[in-house]
């Protein structure tokens, strides 16, 4: 049941796997530290111009092969999807600080990451929105047995304690209980003085994921 | 009331903005073309390790001189911030879409935009996260009208109707009631068969910006 899905996978196997991550990963963090300096930088008009010429340079080169299957690996020994344009986790995607996750054998699962000024709401303090993306997707991780399971969110409350302060954060997520259909997640995010965000969800199996569900789809 | 606030604000004169908006919103769009292909290429090594130093070199240009007063430039005419480094709206910050959200005379906000590739969680469909951080972001809008008032974020429930897909999206929200410090917003997310995302959120006067609150905190 957790197997079927709507989504075609390819499955990578874990030396093609570890091969691709040494070749994007580098990628992907110089376009993090563009970003970065890109959002704070106080050069002038012509700088500016001759780095916007090196990026669009970069962009040509990239564009020049395109694969349209990021979001559609799974990994062969985990059987996780790779999620690798993901915007929470994708080491491919750098709007993903990224998180990280680690799954425990007991079922719940952690991240630390640091957010840095491209995820400010108010001065020094992380953006609550950013807050809500990291744990609607830690939330659905665990509910999902890490993305194995068919799962959609079906509704999340996130509680503000406090600001979040930008740097080191730790998200971390648990199965609270599994009624049929739904699974009950809950998580925070927490900084080294403690929770600043709660957050439970509630995560619904597709018509379509469930025993039956084609053929009464 | 609505004034006093624990940032300190620079004002900036409308053709000063206009000035930098043209300055810095080309070299935005330049890295989300850049995110958006290097998501999805499929060059070789030899053409990726061009791309990284073509960005390195973007990079190194740009860090030469840093300012770190984005976030905290109000604009002369509107008394906005410009919310610049905003991860949701701001015009410097690649990893927002942007929502260039419009207010609306009677107090409603709304904004029309375009999630690609790099906001994809399931194949073809936007993150939930994604969602929550537009919802957040435009609730957090109307209710601190236009970010003029400051309030922070207390709670927020998000209702996953369907999947979003990919593509156009338009974000509206308004003010449902104000209760003290206290201040209900709704919202939604919607494509063109309807809403997908529905939100509500409780959004909260710090003391410190309440009446007398810096005398009593």
């Amino acid at each position: 049941m957790a197997e079927q899905t709507e989504f075609p996978f390819d499955v990578i196997a874990d030396d093609e796997y570890t091969r691709l991550r040494a070749l994007y990963e580098p990628l992907t963090e110089s376009m993090r530290r563009l970003i970065d300096v890109g959002l704070r930088t106080g050069v002038d008009a012509a700088e500016i111009e001759t780095a916007r010429a090196a990026i669009d340079a970069a962009a040509e080169v990239l564009g020049g092969v395109r694969h349209d299957t990021t979001s559609t690996l799974r990994h062969a020994d985990t059987g996780r999807p790779l999620a690798w344009a993901n915007p929470a986790v994708g080491l491919r995607n750098p709007i993903a600080p990224p998180m990280h996750i680690t799954h425990e054998p007991g079922g719940g699962c952690w991240a630390e990451f640091t957010l840095g000024a491209a995820y400010e709401g108010p001065p020094g303090l992380v953006h609550g929105g950013i807050c809500a993306l990291m744990l609607d997707h830690i939330l659905g991780e665990v509910a999902s047995d890490g993305l194995t399971k068919s799962l959609f969110t079906g509704t999340i409350t996130l509680r503000y304690l406090r600001g979040t302060p930008l740097g080191r954060v730790r998200a971390e997520a648990h199965v609270d209980r599994t009624e049929g259909i739904k699974t009950y997640a809950r998580g925070h995010l927490a900084d080294a003085a403690g929770r600043t965000v709660e957050a439970e969800g509630v995560f619904i199996m597709p018509a379509w994921a469930r025993p039956g569900g084609r053929a009464s789809a």
